[in-house]
């Protein structure tokens, strides 16, 4: 994948001291794309490449922020479509905020909600003005414009918003796909002209499938209206590892360097290795706790299915060498057991050691970054996780 | 309810230290049978009155340890019946024995099975001999006798063991009541002749129902066999609280000074400051995590039922001066949404202030019993409970 890991496109850009969320590289990496950063928000600093746990309706499942931040977590993601619809941002406003609501005092990004629109609500239909659809809960008629996902975003108050984008269903032709860029980019200057709340950061999300043009058109005019950070996304929607990275391999490297990078849905070990090569800073995906409650759980050497009968007397930790809580105190045989008797704590444990995984690996990331290995790590975790 | 709180009936009995528990009397309260105490174990020390949350199947559930003993739990049940059946008492031998294989490194009871087998399994059948039953789970036939009650609980390895008893199933006749108090005392001499785990200590148990003479027979009898302690059974199976204080007022004072004493399956906070009256020390009940797995919480104003509209928009905490992680940390407001969007973190959430609730209790307790002025404590908290 040598195409994208040369060295970045400099895209010249203005100061970003008066920026909610400030982003400043502390190492790259020589043979690779790869870099080591570090995001400030306005609810402390997180140390890039990292991965945010998924806190779909305001709680990582079954999870406390002090166990959240235990494992290593210092940046959440919460869903505006979920929140919206249930408590309502209003409620979530009149609790203090979802930093208050949640308990969770870090950095919180919230998504747009379309991406759950157009997966999640019924009937959605879409026009340039927006989305109308029916709520997954109780069939309302609800809308969501980017004037919407803003003003929700507001009131929900994450320190990094997200706008509203237009992520076409795969497979797409890719005249389906340039009109989804079209209206990703009008969406985010109206994302952009709505957004007023300063202590709030906003970022532009490129689409494009996995075709360069319609990438680049979308980065070029989304870097034109200057967000704080930009996201890479519809590259976790169906699509093949090699179509991930060739969508990567056209955005990224388009993306201005003094501004965080976000690559959304994706949480594979193996995902994240390649995207951090092409400069990726940020990743969420919900693939750690909803694997962990189905028992399936990562390690350095590939997955580790739990309610397999060989670790019904198996005395040993589910990883050896890993430092989270569930390696620290309970065995293999335990945790199958919580399984098979369908206890929370079975996916609770499994959820936080996949989410302490992930951390470990971005931290060894940024290490391997600031020591020049970036490339060597990558090749020794991808040749250890097998296929 | 003069007759419990008398002095109790002193009953000589030999020196204590050679046991794998002791129990030390620390102070006495002036107006009634209450007592403070220390009970030392193979795995540390607990204060009583002490509260013991119910883990069934080797987990308080969603709870890791670390959770309950920041909540303030310092010895757990857990359930001989269930473990039994799965994973099967050998596999948890193999794993190391209940503290390594549960994490909860603090002391341990584990109950008889008994019970389960008169409650949850199928086809129980019952003669001088023991139970033969067939498992909920996969409908296997089984025996439960008092060796085999005591075998399956050493190779748990508890701290703690309870004889095999007979509770009859309420309503029951004298006669049957009766009958049952006879197998009880035959089954615990033969618990008592069978066990022989030096590093854990074994419990009778006095059932006896709500009549004092039988009650009186069981008492004497057991006190006979000399066990470590002795527990109240037969007083959580579907009778009134006023029928809950005769069969204490007629059983404990009848038990020896110098031994703990333990209500089975009791965890009302009424019912708690009641017993502690007569001299009990210790409680389990799976009330506090059930009710809090059902939105239902206490507080010293009452039951708080969590999905109550009303809570929407509170963004005061479960229960004002309350220190525990819930109280601390997170809104009325956020634990209903929690309870309404179905997740893991209400149960969670709401299990933690209830252990800690009742835990506080207790707390409460020791040191107004210290203070020589539990009764005055007990008036207070029930006239705050309400009826």
């Amino acid at each position: 994948m040598p195409d994208t890991e040369t060295a970045p496109e400099r895209i010249p850009h203005g100061p970003t001291t008066d920026r909610p969320v400030r982003f400043s590289t502390l190492a790259r990496d020589a043979g690779s794309a790869a870099r080591a950063g570090r995001l400030e928000t306005p609810h402390g600093a997180v140390e890039t490449p990292a991965f945010m746990p998924v806190g779909t309706q305001g709680t990582v499942k079954g999870l406390t922020p002090d166990q959240l931040w235990a494992g290593g977590s210092r940046m959440i993601l919460a869903n505006t479509y979920h929140l919206a619809l249930r408590p309502g941002e209003e409620t979530v406003a009149a609790l203090g905020g979802l930093h208050r609501f949640t308990g969770w005092d870090g950095p919180i990004l919230t998504d747009s909600g379309g991406f759950q629109v157009f997966s999640l609500a019924q009937r959605a239909k879409i026009t340039d003005h927006g989305a109308s659809f029916r709520s997954h809960l109780d069939g309302r008629l609800l809308e969501l414009t980017p004037e919407r996902a803003v003003a929700i975003q507001e009131a929900l108050g994450a320190d990094v918003a997200m706008c509203l984008d237009h992520c076409p269903a795969l497979p797409a032709g890719k005249d389906a796909i340039a009109r989804a860029v079209d209206r990703t980019i009008a969406w985010a200057g109206r994302c952009k002209a709505a957004h007023a709340r300063a202590d709030q950061a906003l970022f532009g999300i490129v689409q494009g499938g996995a075709h360069e043009d319609l990438r680049a058109r979308c980065a070029e005019a989304l870097v034109a209206l200057d967000f704080d950070g930009y996201a890479v996304g519809g590259v976790s929607v169906g699509e093949s590892r090699e179509e991930v990275r060739r969508a990567l391999a056209v955005s990224t490297h388009r993306l201005p360097e003094d501004r965080p990078r976000y690559l959304m849905g994706v949480g594979r070990p193996q995902d994240l290795l390649d995207a951090v090569a092409t400069g990726i800073d940020l990743f969420d995906c919900v693939m750690p706790t909803r694997n962990g409650r189905n028992a399936t759980c990562f390690t350095d050497q590939g997955l580790v299915k739990l309610r397999n009968a060989a670790h019904t007397r198996d005395a040993s930790p589910l990883e050896a060498g890993c430092d989270c809580l569930t390696c620290a105190k309970f065995s293999r045989g335990y945790l199958r057991h919580l399984f098979m008797a369908k206890e929370m704590l079975g996916p609770i444990l499994a959820s936080i050691h996949n989410l302490a995984y992930l951390h470990r690996l971005t931290s060894r990331m940024r290490e391997a970054i600031r020591a020049g290995r970036f490339v060597q790590l990558r090749m020794e975790v991808l040749e250890a996780l097998g296929p």
